[in-house]
């Protein structure tokens, strides 16, 4: 099977198929705007913390049913249009053999940061078989979610490499920057090598029933365009050609990515995801024709009141009147201390004021 | 004597008004692009880090002897065109009694945060008796620096209520936020209330002697284009305003304000400060025109060598090409790691680079 052809094996079922989030990806008539919540599924939700309790974040994202549970929470709860399934980005990574953790309230710490071309010797390929508990995790959750669709998901190279060769989160990514102004060559090689694990880590998933991805390139906003043009697309670009042949609808997303987002698109994405410094309209016209757009609710606005909520999420809607296609969404990730029931009225709120 | 009158008494002397830093303020002709780095005055210099050994950060703001020897160091090590007054942005709320302190490897922290009308109370007005050192020190600097313009400082109140209201530093500024949407009259008044300070401790730097301002907005990237507009703009603009009467150029920057330079430009800037991400023939089709543009050289790029700096530099200055007027600058701050030497070189290479 050459990379293009799809695999009607892997096609959803067609109540999924027929669903209001995977018609706005393809930019189809939606009986009302989709919504899911990037991070819903997770530190906002009493009954996460609960299953969570004493449990290390990779462990838990290592137990299937750990897996399943969590990543069908919030779509109990909240009634969202899509389920994200619950990872962090340097599960593939980990399952590679790559020594690191994820600490409290730090995030992911590499032991040995990537700094030379002999470190990229420990940056294996990946096979379905590093990772069997996101096979059995989808199984268990497609059959379980019904007719919703399920968003696989993966860290981007850039993402990942940032990671990788800062040995942990920086605010800067000085060390990253100076590999790629100072080594580009060492820089391509690993993003190119990082591409070809998140593919296969993102082909794991739609084979297993994820009916759409989403390429978080988190950090990728940190970037000029022409440095991401240059040091950053060929590698995405190389993620989502890998997975064009399946025909699952293909997000891409980073934060502040405002002056990337075409660069973001041409990288081979079908939505493209903002966040809430540009309203829509204006990354409608900054990623051109042919993609849908999904966004971009100020997660801050959550700890407004009820009638600043919907005030702003109408804001939201009207920017997104003209679009071809609109997954209603926050701009960033659930913010912790988020009250859940704010986000539940919200999802009611886009339903009602969208029905069509 | 009214706020748009110039009080000729403040005018810098002839040969500081005809220096290339201020030319390129005002849109004229230059002999060659004038530079000078944010944060140039501080860690990444060894004779900073020496003076400043067992003396916390607020204390050394206030001892006039430092201020002046800590703002000296990078005209004297780097020959660059212009000295930016030491300070924190925070001194002017610690000189009207604030209870505050800049923690080492935090930030500012703030003892009781502002989140109420009663508050408001404890931001009373600053008069130049709150802050004798700031006169003294400026009054020592400029004879010093003989023709070598001095630019004062503030932060802007959108930045300085961040602060105060999360009671130190936020990558979110959630609370912030939620008093910006929830009780959007407390937040205009605690806003005018800063203005208010921030212009009156800007006076205090300009009679004094300095011959530019920059106004710091460093987090109002944080907000949405119309959030901006409606809830931080009409504040800055007061503090534009208020010394708009003295002629001396007032340059408005923030971090990662790619969507706002427009209306920061709108605020009253007559240079508008831009961060790495937005090329600068971009960020000119942005403000528009009657305006020079300060920047933008993404600071890591200074842990790359030096072939690697200079090709970035050349990038900047190619798109500098068309501006009415350009003061070189990095992105954003100097990073503390950053080799001194290479800070150094950077001022020569674009001095002789731009050579008229």
């Amino acid at each position: 099977m050459s990379a293009n052809e799809t695999p009607a094996s892997h096609q959803p079922p067609a109540a999924t198929r027929d669903s209001a989030f995977l018609r706005a990806c393809r930019r189809e008539p939606v009986p009302h705007t989709p919504v899911w919540f990037m991070r819903q599924a997770g530190r906002s939700l009493p009954e996460y913390r609960k299953v969570r309790e004493g449990i290390g974040m990779l462990d838990s994202c290592m137990r299937p049913d750990l897996v399943t549970e969590i990543t069908l929470q919030p779509v109990r709860r909240h009634g969202v249009d899509a389920a994200i399934y619950f990872s962090d980005i340097v599960v593939p990574l980990k399952a590679i053999g790559v020594d690191l953790d994820i600490k409290p309230g730090v995030g992911p710490v590499v032991e040995q940061p990537v700094r030379s071309r002999a470190d990229l010797a420990r940056l294996r390929d990946l096979t379905p078989e590093d990772v069997p508990y996101v096979t059995e995790a989808i199984g268990r959750l497609t059959s379980e979610l019904g007719p919703t669709p399920l968003i696989g998901f993966a860290g981007a190279p850039f993402t990942l490499a940032s990671y990788l060769v800062e040995g942990g989160p920086s605010r800067t990514y000085e060390n990253a920057k100076a590999m790629m102004y100072g080594d580009p060559e060492l820089w391509a090689d690993l993003l190119d090598r990082l591409a070809g694990i998140t593919a296969a880590f993102l082909k794991v998933q739609i084979e297993a029933g994820a009916s759409a991805v989403q390429l978080f390139d988190s950090w990728a906003g940190a970037l000029a365009p022409a440095d991401y043009r240059r040091s950053v697309l060929p590698a995405s670009a190389k993620v989502f050609e890998a997975v064009a042949g399946y025909g699952v609808p293909r997000i891409h997303f980073g934060v502040g990515t405002g002056e990337l987002l075409g660069l973001m698109g041409e990288a081979g994405a079908d939505v493209v995801g903002v966040d809430w410094r540009v309203p829509l309209d204006e990354a409608a016209r900054r990623v051109g024709p042919g993609k849908a757009l999904q966004g971009n609710l100020d997660p801050t606005v959550l700890f407004a009141p009820r009638e600043a909520v919907e005030a702003k999420t109408r804001e939201v809607l009207d920017s997104a009147a003209g679009l071809e296609g609109h997954v209603f969404n926050l701009g960033h990730g659930v913010m912790p201390a988020t009250d859940p029931d704010a986000l539940t009225r919200l999802v009611e709120y886009v339903h009602t004021r969208t029905a069509r």
